[in-house]
């Protein structure tokens, strides 16, 4: 026992945030996370002006390099001292990211927003996942692409997403050609910061497949992106990385320059990068397929890993290895969860309701959630649509709109809070059906993320609309622990993902089991969201059903006349 | 000009809500309102017990008709008093009164409320207008007309309303036999207080033509009565009187006994009963064939007089005389407005607003109102259905629910307000474009009752959603004013109720103009209102759109169970 103690080793996972950079180390036998740091970004999210006061337009959303390295400068200290384990017993760095946050660089791997003449250009600085001012040059990569017949768009649900790679890339290019001309690199900032760890350019087939269209080890044809643009024609060549490593693969070891930011020892292995929701799903101990992780949060992300390529409806892509090396990883979302739920404590919960939960030291979130758990299913006359942020899949629409149906003068916030709890759960099953529908098995329901230790009421809810066993991933840090894991694999210490995953991830104990009374509601409940869900998501602008998208482009004319 | 003032006369207009009772002393020579008194029912409306404790199951809403009397007893002299106009100079008095309110009395009038033994059972009360819990006997009481072909059926929009004055009389002798044997009438509480006043039983052909099924001169035939039950046969002959005195026509001269609680002069001549939404339309002034006037409070009422008799889809009925003698009058009406801006406010307005409210001292109305003012018709990409009371016209339909599409997550409390006050403009149009379908020209509109002066913002959105003036009644006190028009014809001041509307009633200078840009929105929202109106609305509950009626249904369902 005591040699056993004596070459107990660690690993460090960090996961980067939408706000702030987190520090986990994680003990790489049994995956006890034995310190944990964050450590929040200076200038957070830039979507109102950059730091110098420049103005940036609607849906824009912009991040500074330098605070992803302020994390490493100062989380992974602390967590080192916190700890007390000495630098020589972290075998390995993992890092995951939000995705797609990209930015331009010069060729040594310098932000262009450092350079002094191009500071108050916003198209300098990284963009963000929640980024959405590149939705003109999406609609243009989707028609070409249907156009010319690409035979990866079926791959990503038929649909490419604003806030993906190539769409972001594409803005810089035709809104500030000089930034495009002048950018040597445009990269992932997952990839770009394991550059800043190592000193070495490397490229995460996780991010290059989900976000960047590499379909069987190509990104799209110069053709293709000639078609789009003519100067776009060579972006991959000119300002991208071909060679894909797979996750878990070292990057690199970790550079003299890294190792005194973080106080790690230099040569440090660091495994290529991972995106959040994906590397979650080694963290639940379950990497075989079929098991679907939710990594629900204001959004959710749903992770799969299948045997086999089929083509789901409105997926967000399939990519072989996107998960786990040698399988096929899919992804599906929804684009407003807890986000949802914060929308009604924010702008619709009234004065007794923040009064209760002020007394009584608990959030109104709780207060709501409560009296909403009280409610029997159905009891409410309430049905909603849960597309107050746009539907990712299985429509993949922007434009649709929140709905909610069977109001009355008796109708109260919890009964609204509820409607849009379960409003969530159906929106989850649809996807869950697409899966199935289109041959890949979902035996599994695996939550993680920050929502379901929060809310028993919704997880229970999703096990009676899903009408299946909900688990729960058993780390509260699933993101940093899977980076953690990654880091073990790419430090040799287990042989691949799932050998680590099996040691060093795993469920709780607590599962939300069906109850058949309420499974019985809810199936009536979510044929009637069907009704509501084919009849204004799938109806055309000229068609009665598309109420939501008239809608939306009357909305769009009203502001552009004000 | 001394002359005149010394032959100046004034008639007492009595108005009787659903919480409180008020007397206006009004100058016949030109309406000029002297002095007002509101009095408030002592029991108020009786939702949940009975003043005794006797629990009242859900839907049921019972009134004390003492309280009634009350009124009489304390707003009378209080006007006197308070005018300085003394009781000789007080030639008439008329009532308006909520519509159907009824009550079993013996045949002395004597409330079956009053007698010791039936004290406690709720069915010996006044059944309220609001009182709802008679949905399965109005049910039926359609089924079996539609079944039989009654030829009145029609003139109701093909449905009579569980609020009618059949289906709570049928649900007394259903659910309380012993109470429906003793009582020796049932009549409406309008005709119950002029009998009070007077000592004589009349019948209004108002409240007997909308509410009793009362059509071409005749009620019902006791074959069909006898149909719904054996012992409703008899119903009219037995408990009811059949004949009907016109609007303006004199019921009888004050009693001693009515004398002495108003302190006016026995004899004094009482107009027969009026109903408070019917009776407001001479007030305006206009009583020819064409104006339409929505009495807009937390309810709208919209009366229409026409030249000649069609069948309107949805509404609440036709009747001859039943506005002004000689002409038909065209009742429709949406079951919820006001209360649905107060739904708002009471359950979702957020502490920013009543702080804001409370700071700068005025109501959460006029803040979200002032906000709601701001934003160009379809910025906010809302659309509503105005259900959440369910749907009175067109579709007649209770178990109707509200919806609202276009939610986002930057949704305000003040844009679904404002989506609220546009939505009661199109169930306004609604109803306009049903009589003008149907042939019954609506060549002007006139806003009356509580709400028009206190939202000019709601006024605005009619005119432009109605795209058409809308012109504001002149008295704040409709049909209080109207009642004391018709008293003054009962006293025979007047020779008619038009020529009393001439002299007496009028128009605010205030009009309401539609603006062309707001009017061209809204004709787009209003089509796509039609859209949701005809799908949720018209499809029956085993066709996808039924889902409210699904909705409802298991809401029932659910609240059994618990």
């Amino acid at each position: 026992m005591l040699k056993e103690t004596l070459i107990e080793t660690y690993t460090l996972g960090l996961d980067y945030g939408t706000e702030s950079g987190r520090a986990l180390l994680v003990r790489v036998s049994d995956g006890a996370e034995v310190a944990t740091a964050v450590y929040p970004y200076k200038d957070g999210v830039l979507d109102r002006a950059l730091p110098d006061g420049t103005p940036l337009p609607p849906d824009w959303a912009l991040q500074n390099p330098d605070d992803y390295l302020d994390v490493l400068k100062n989380a992974v200290p602390a967590v080192l001292k916190e700890s007390g384990v000495a630098p020589d017993a972290v075998v390995g760095v993992g890092i995951d990211f939000t995705s797609c946050t990209m930015l331009p660089t010069l060729r040594d791997g310098t932000p262009l927003c450092r350079l002094g003449d191009l500071r108050g250009n916003p198209h300098a600085w990284v963009k963000l996942w929640k980024h959405h001012a590149a939705q003109p040059q999406a609609d243009r990569i989707n028609e070409v692409a249907r156009a010319r017949g690409e035979p990866w768009l079926g791959r990503y649900g038929g649909k490419i997403s604003s806030e993906w790679f190539f769409s972001k890339a594409l803005q810089i290019l035709e809104e500030a050609p000089e930034v495009y001309a002048r950018a040597e690199r445009l990269i992932e900032a997952a990839d770009w910061l394991v550059w800043q760890l190592t000193g070495v350019e490397t490229r995460s087939a996780c991010t290059a497949g989900y976000k960047a269209m590499v379909q069987d080890g190509s990104f799209p044809s110069p053709e293709y992106f000639a078609a789009l643009h003519p100067d776009f024609r060579d972006v991959v060549d000119e300002k991208m990385s071909r060679e894909l490593l797979p996750l878990g693969a070292k990057a690199g070891g970790l550079s003299e320059a890294a190792a005194a930011w973080t106080g790690l020892k230099p040569g440090t292995p660091v495994a290529v990068a991972n995106v959040d929701a994906h590397v979650t799903v080694p963290a639940t101990g379950h990497v075989a397929p079929g098991t679907l992780v939710m990594i629900m949060g204001t959004s959710t992300c749903h992770v799969l890993v299948g045997e086999s390529l089929h083509e789901v409806e409105g997926m967000c892509g399939v990519v072989e290895g996107g998960v786990v090396p040698g399988a096929y990883g899919y992804e599906a979302g929804q684009s407003g969860v807890g986000d949802l739920f914060a929308w009604l404590v924010k702008r619709l919960a009234p004065p007794e309701v923040h009064d209760a939960a002020r007394a009584e030291g608990v959030s109104v979130h709780e207060v709501l959630t409560r009296e909403a758990a009280r409610q029997r299913p159905g009891e409410s006359g309430l049905l909603a649509l849960d597309w107050l942020n746009g539907n990712r899949s299985v429509l993949v629409d922007a434009e649709l709109s929140g709905l909610i149906v069977g109001l009355t003068l008796a109708t109260t916030p919890a009964e609204l809070y509820r409607a849009l709890l379960e409003a969530t759960a159906y929106g989850t099953r649809m996807i869950v059906e697409a899966f199935r529908g289109a041959q890949v098995p979902v035996t599994r329901l695996v939550a993680a993320g920050g929502l379901p230790s929060k809310n028993p009421l919704l997880m229970q809810i999703y096990a009676d609309v899903l009408n299946q066993e909900v688990y729960l991933i058993r780390s509260e840090q699933g993101p940093a622990l899977g980076a953690a894991m990654h880091a073990a694999v790419a430090a040799g210490v287990y042989p691949d993902i799932a050998a680590a995953a099996a040691k060093m991830g795993g469920l709780s104990e607590t599962v939300y089991r069906p109850v058949p009374e309420n499974a019985a509601v809810y199936e009536r409940l979510y044929a009637d969201y069907r009704v509501l869900h084919d009849l204004f998501g799938r109806s055309g602008a000229d068609e009665p059903g598309g109420v939501m998208k008239r809608l939306r482009s009357l909305r769009r004319e009203a502001r552009r006349a004000g």
